[in-house]
């Protein structure tokens, strides 16, 4: 099997596509009609039919889907049925999984974490998000599983909140330097032993677009690394800082969206055409506005 | 409902006991006599299985028992249902749950990651952890859920591992002390927000003991917080080095240990008596341990 980079990059030149869609199972905030005649906990087959009408609709549209385990943690156990389901499905659809739990430990357990979801017997997504404040031996096991099962991680590397500058951006007596550039060569490291024919490694980082001066830097110390790209839309950010973290030849980052595809249909009375209208025009939004901002930059 | 610091107390002084029980599932080291006879996909039953003999053989022995979210992780949903099984079971004979997951991220999905374990709604456990990386801002929604529902959260501070070092340990160009202090003051700062009656907050900290001068230092900086004290045992902590974790009340820390009580019965073909009287034995030890290097060091 490919790389997950060449993985990757085969479906973006494919879909043309740098949209993430992220699925971020909010029950209360669904439509209507993805509710109605039900009856007790149908916690996972709401969850399911919600994503599989998302899936259907962004397929073709964007490369990438991001399902955030906190949202499906909160239901259980049902959650997590419901994210089995939803891994399934968009697979089924040719779409790439990011599984964004930003999991991390030391020794066996950062070991069982890989297995779980790098594995095949578990959860077997294409990606996962990693943390990295245990330091580089407690990443070994995910590079490791990387390599082994063909897989990706995106280390956190400089968040999009405001409280990133608590630590991330703290000088490093060593280097005089922020100590993310510090995780960034971590990143670099383990990337130079995962590199793909595409001439991108299969270990990412993720960079929140909300602050581009130091997202132009992370992509000038990584330039063989995907970065996923959070805080777009809600939290924020512009195209413009999106674009901050491509490459000249147009690849190298992934945009994730979330309540921006998912939650922007307004009133939950909406009908289901609308909804999918709805998650349609706002994928495609901002492919464009992204497109648009990298044409201005190169 | 007191808060999860005094409850902390109330049990620790009744058992007398600060052992932490570490439950961390792996089927394929388990003895034979908890598998044999099943037929299929059993791994829930099984998991069930084996931690309901050892939460009956170390109940009064121990205060609290840590389930690692990363070894249930790895058998899918069937895991976390064994996950939910586990919990039940523990709160049923009166010990204190951590769920040992190490989560965080921003925003509303930190919102969710509370919900998920310290609300009432999912897996209610009665304290979580959770790690720093993302700023003080993604550690909020926890301090404010631990208010809400008398709940408890550990914040990984100094970990156990050699890779402790790389950023943890990193000198701050702003204090001239390492990164780990300042978010030792950030534990400090959300703790004096909730303190209970007992003097302790119930904002705790993760503490490697294979580190014993780093958690003297830490134990001094933070003498209001409970410290979940890792790496006994198997990663080669000493009873001195626990030791150090405590105030001179004989509180302030709780001890875990995982692989050294539940899997040290030896050959899988142990018999059930021999496995209850080996995870007895190793509980009893541990705590004799450290009882005597406390009478040293106080």
């Amino acid at each position: 099997m490919r790389t997950f980079s060449d993985r990757l990059v085969d479906t973006l030149l494919k879909t043309g596509s740098p949209c993430v869609v992220g699925l971020d199972p909010r029950i209360d905030r669904m439509p209507s009609f993805i509710k109605s005649g039900r009856t007790g906990n149908s916690a996972r087959a709401v969850i399911r039919d919600f994503h599989e009408l998302v899936l259907d609709t962004v397929t073709g549209l964007a490369s990438v889907v991001k399902p955030q385990l906190a949202f499906f943690e909160q239901y259980g156990s049902a959650g997590i049925q419901a994210f089995e389901d939803t891994v399934q499905a968009a697979k089924q659809r040719g779409l790439l999984v990011i599984a964004d739990g930003k999991r991390n430990d030391v020794d066996s357990t950062a070991e069982a974490y890989a297995a779980a979801y790098l594995g095949e017997n578990a959860f077997d997504v294409d990606a996962m998000t990693v943390t990295p404040y245990l330091g580089g031996d407690s990443m070994i096991p995910f590079v490791d599983a990387c390599r082994e099962h063909c897989k990706g991680i995106f280390i956190v590397l400089k968040t999009s909140n405001p409280g990133s500058s608590d630590y991330q951006d703290q000088t490093l007596q060593k280097t005089g330097r922020p100590l993310y550039e510090t995780v960034a060569e971590t990143i670099r490291d383990f990337g130079d032993g995962l590199m793909g024919e595409s001439g991108y490694s299969s270990i990412g980082a993720v960079v929140g677009a909300t602050f581009p001066e130091e997202a132009r830097c992370l992509r000038a110390l990584l330039p063989n690394a995907f970065i996923l790209v959070t805080g777009y839309g809600a939290q924020g950010a512009s195209p413009e800082g999106a674009a901050a973290c491509f490459n000249e030849d147009g690849l190298g980052a992934i945009v994730n969206s979330s309540r921006g595809i998912t939650y922007s249909f307004g009133n939950e009375n909406v009908t289901k055409g609308a909804f999918v209208k709805s998650v349609r025009e706002n994928t495609l939004r901002m492919c464009d506005e992204i497109t648009a901002a990298l044409a201005i930059s190169s």
